[in-house]
């Protein structure tokens, strides 16, 4: 980082602001729970007036959506990167009674980050003392589930997951057995997790979160990943691409840096986070001894868990399944191991001829997780990396392990998911959601992808999003996306949005396949403003309104064109839905009140009727 | 039209350069038939050679992809927009002997825009004098197939849809009781022209195709939607955009233009297309009335036919599903009609209280599509325009309207495909190819997406690209593209790019899943290049070869890069698929021959065995 860069974060860090504008028409509003500091952040957005045929106007209500954007797009909080995001559960844990502030970072890393002089540039300049479990306790959601407790937490998701809607328009639908209720209830969220069926991860030291749940249950989440490199990137780019990756609908965010300063980047990640924020440690513990894979051990290892515990991150991707065994089951593999968490553990392994060892020490990497509530994301370090290589040996092997070590995680309440492929064809995905579901008993699946061909660098985030709707619609719980620069590079802020809309469509189009209760209402506002030409509304109700604002604008850029009752791709005279008011205003005039008998009656005697009716039935355009 | 851009089309009519030049490594190739004069194009893409850790080199064979893009992408050919491309199909078509030349065209508008001195300046300037069926005699490939007729046509699809393919590495695949063959031999597209389950859209007036076969038994193709509105665009753009569309991969293209002058900018389209082209005649004809639907007439449109068939059009979108009884079936949707055919005679249903004057003279078009062999494309004007109205009583009541039709078409040996949806949910969308299957027995589907959200403006090809992977896999044969403006404005030369590529993902994916031959050949290709850092070759194997080089460069953009054995998303120690290629290198090295045998020995032995071997196994990068 160049020291221009360094007097940028330390003394001016700020958000672009685009990051920070509420989206248009929408306003961050907070549904207050059971008690006042449980306010659940929601976006409405509000619409205009339908003007009827006759002049009077028919009020269409605001549509209240589901948003991880934060404080960042709440115009009343003075958003200050230096000084975090606000607090959200302090109180909540602190209530508890179960934990205890320590007087400093517990790791001997991190004690050396902080005492290293030439790092108090970079580093966060307001840090929290961490928190840890008293000694004897469990703090983990899922511990509190199976002793009946509803925490705060719980009922933060139960109402988040409703998003205030009270019309539920779902069609019939397939969810291949999930069981979800009409409505969420706390004790609802409760029972899942301690079902083991859904996780909250929510580390004890981040309290700036606002909890949101994993479930197949519940609505599908998805994933974005940030992260620099030794090649590229530098702190407040990683802070941006956070906020800009939940400002268009990121549910959790995966800090994958590789390169420097890791430790600080991911610092200023975390004070600045709504969202769950995932790290794979391993990255880390490697970057410590310069690379090299034969020299990890399960002390520096223990130490990184620490380090980031106190740090508050939420959910450690952990390669325990990556077992010695299975190594050689991929030596045929078109593609070999793509998962770098797999290759690192997989060079261990041969190395020194030895059972991996986050697998032999697993159960003490469960007493860490149970003082912090960090969560598993038990990582598939075997995951095909081409269709050739999808649901073969070494990757279902490692799925079974990954099973056994659920049940594991489970014995001692610490909060879990799996995470699965990868590149697979459409054809068998569903033997991968249905055989994760079976192994691992349902604890949430967190796929990559799937990619359903090979053939598409540069377009990933397509390939990709359609194997993520696919098996969100058969049970995943959460999508990791997949960006444009898939395969190819880095991506920048434009590929993350990219990525996360596309995985909104997969995560939203497998809602709605579910029949996910009151999925539909924002379909269903969207196509009824697209109908009556509200052009501003179709806009605003979208994913990303200002890209469609954008698009129209290419071809119409008038603003009287947005009143238009006709657009550019059909002009004044040929526009169907103009067309089809005139059918539903004639079918209405006529008293056609129960059409399907009048079908059923016959064509002959329907002409008959619209004969009688005579005359000119159209307004001129 | 401005008088400068009549001036650029007729004198100095030329296309950007960049539509012309050959995709990076790739060649174009010819695969002579039985006869001298039927050469298949395709698209050989040259791949270096791999170099093995001993130094040696291994070859990597080229490969054969489908190449749409005609000759273009030829350097061989000199390409002149106001000459039109070579003739592929005359000796074919005149060696039959069932067909006559016309003194001049038939139709009434068309003699009229012969004659106007206005648009001198407008007309292509060297066309070809019409050809018809000789009295009595039926010229399409469905009537030849019927009679054991195996044509040049037919022989040449045959060669295309093999791609060369000697490998067939497909894996175990689901095909919803397709029947593919491992080869496609002449004798089988006969057999499926004949059956109704395929067609070769080739009108006889439109020698300068490139025969291309469209069933659930072949490889899914796209179609790909251009033309002018009233509001935009301009007769060089068409082109140019048919163009464009094809070197991205487009199988077929529909010129929907409603603006001016459209019979011009189809002659210019159909001459310089070496795919088949689609129109909506309905368009054209309500355009020569004013936009005054209600003033449509049987004779209008069937003059309408003539010209259009005349010009080589080679499949007409007809909506003759729309029956009278059905229209009031759409009046309690939340979206009405959407499609502008449907709407158009919705209005003109209602105007005269009279059934669909295309249902009642359907008979009377069976004879002017056998004189040319245009292909019916039974058009779904009541396809739902949202996940609401989605198989609804109006959208099936058409489709068993359309089975009707198919098989009246069938009676005359029309060739006949069936339009589909439009908006629907991922749960719907199985009910509707089974249930059009059924309807259409087998008829090729041809769908528009569908979509299965609507909340998606500016990604609608993201969403609707899913829908179509999907409806491709369970037996869908042509795939109708939407862009990223779906339901915002025109496309311009970019979104078509995206929406083509976006659409060739669904299809490939599509072939993949339902186990096509030889499919997975590209899929392998690209992945071995991937993991073998053949970065130029992973490119070239791509969708979009120019995109993935400029994503790869954004970040590394040094030619030493693309040497490298890493990338930007790891950096060089990490590199997750060098680690394999060790692991590899370990199993050969030590003779570990039987790899699973291996495993199932168990994992103690295995560890003694790695103990023996000692010392380090990993190369130092």
């Amino acid at each position: 980082m160049s020291a221009r860069s360094q007097d940028i974060l330390s003394q001016t860090a700020q958000l672009d602001p685009i990051s920070t504008q509420p989206f248009p028409n929408s306003k961050k509003i907070y549904i207050t729970g059971s008690s006042p500091d449980i306010r659940v952040p929601m976006r409405e957005i509000t619409l205009s007036e339908t003007v009827l045929e006759n002049g009077t106007h028919e009020i269409n209500p605001p549509v209240t959506v589901y948003d991880p954007s934060g404080a960042y797009t709440d115009p009343n909080v003075t958003i200050d990167v230096r000084q975090g995001l606000p607090d959200v559960r302090s109180n909540w844990i602190e209530e508890r009674g179960d934990t205890e502030t320590l007087p400093t970072v517990s790791s001997r890393y991190g004690q050396t980050r902080l005492t290293s002089p030439e790092l108090s540039t970079l580093r966060f300049t307001h840090p929290r003392p961490p928190r840890r479990a008293k000694a004897g306790y469990n703090v983990t959601q899922m511990h509190y589930a199976r002793r009946g407790i509803i925490t705060p937490e719980m009922e933060f998701v139960a109402i988040r997951e409703n998003q205030r809607i009270s019309v539920i328009s779902s069609r019939a639908s397939e969810s291949y057995e999930a069981a979800i209720p009409k409505v969420i209830t706390p004790e609802f969220v409760r029972d899942e997790i301690a079902r083991g069926r859904a996780i909250i991860s929510a580390n004890i030291n981040h309290p700036e979160l606002e909890p949101m749940i994993i479930g197949r249950n519940f609505l599908v989440k998805i994933n974005a990943n940030i992260g620099n490199s030794a090649t590229t990137s530098s702190i407040e780019e990683e802070v941006e691409k956070m906020v800009w990756a939940i400002r268009w609908g990121g549910d959790a965010v995966m800090d994958l840096s590789t390169g420097k300063n890791i430790h600080e980047t991911r610092e200023w990640i975390l004070r600045n986070s709504p969202v769950p924020i995932g790290t794979v440690p391993i990255y880390q513990a490697l970057e410590k001894i310069d690379g090299k894979a034969e020299e990890l051990t399960w002390e520096l290892f223990r130490d990184t868990l620490i380090e980031q515990a106190e740090q508050g991150v939420d959910f450690f991707t952990i390669h325990a399944g990556v077992r010695l065994a299975y190594i050689p089951l991929t030596a045929k593999r078109l593609t070999g191991i793509v998962s770098r968490g797999g290759s690192i553990l997989a060079k261990w392994c041969l190395a020194h001829h030895k059972e991996n060892f986050l697998y032999t020490h697993f159960e003490e990497m469960c007493e860490i997780m149970k003082a912090y509530d960090v969560s598993f994301s038990l990582g598939d370090g075997l995951r095909p990396g081409s269709i050739a290589d999808a649901n073969d040996a070494a990757q279902f092997a490692e799925l079974e392990t990954l099973g056994e070590l659920t049940k594991i995680a489970w014995q001692h309440d610490v909060q879990t998911m799996i995470e699965g492929p990868g590149h697979v064809p459409l054809h068998l995905i569903r033997e991968n959601m249905d055989k994760q579901l079976k192994e691992c008993d349902e604890a949430p699946f967190y796929t990559l992808g799937p990619l359903i061909t090979d053939i598409s660098p540069g377009y990933d985030h397509i390939s990709s999003s359609i194997g993520a709707a696919l098996i969100g619609w058969y049970g995943c719980a959460i999508l990791c996306y997949v960006t444009p620069k898939e395969h190819l590079g880095l991506p920048n802020k434009h590929d993350v949005r990219e990525g996360i809309i596309a995985y909104k469509i997969a995560a939203h189009a497998a809602d709605l396949a579910k029949g996910h209760p009151g999925t539909q209402n924002r379909d269903n506002a969207i196509s009824k403003a697209r109908f009556e030409f509200r052009w501003e509304d179709q806009f605003n109700l979208g994913l990303d309104p200002m890209r469609a604002l954008e698009f129209h604008d290419e071809t119409l850029s008038k603003d009287s064109a947005k009143q238009a009752h006709f657009c550019s791709m059909c002009g004044p005279h040929f526009c169907a839905m103009k067309i089809t008011q005139d059918v539903r205003d004639y079918a209405q005039q006529k008293g056609i009140n129960d059409i399907n008998a009048a079908v059923e009656a016959g064509l002959q005697e329907k002409a008959e009727d619209f004969k009688t009716q005579g005359s000119q039935i159209y307004h001129k355009l």
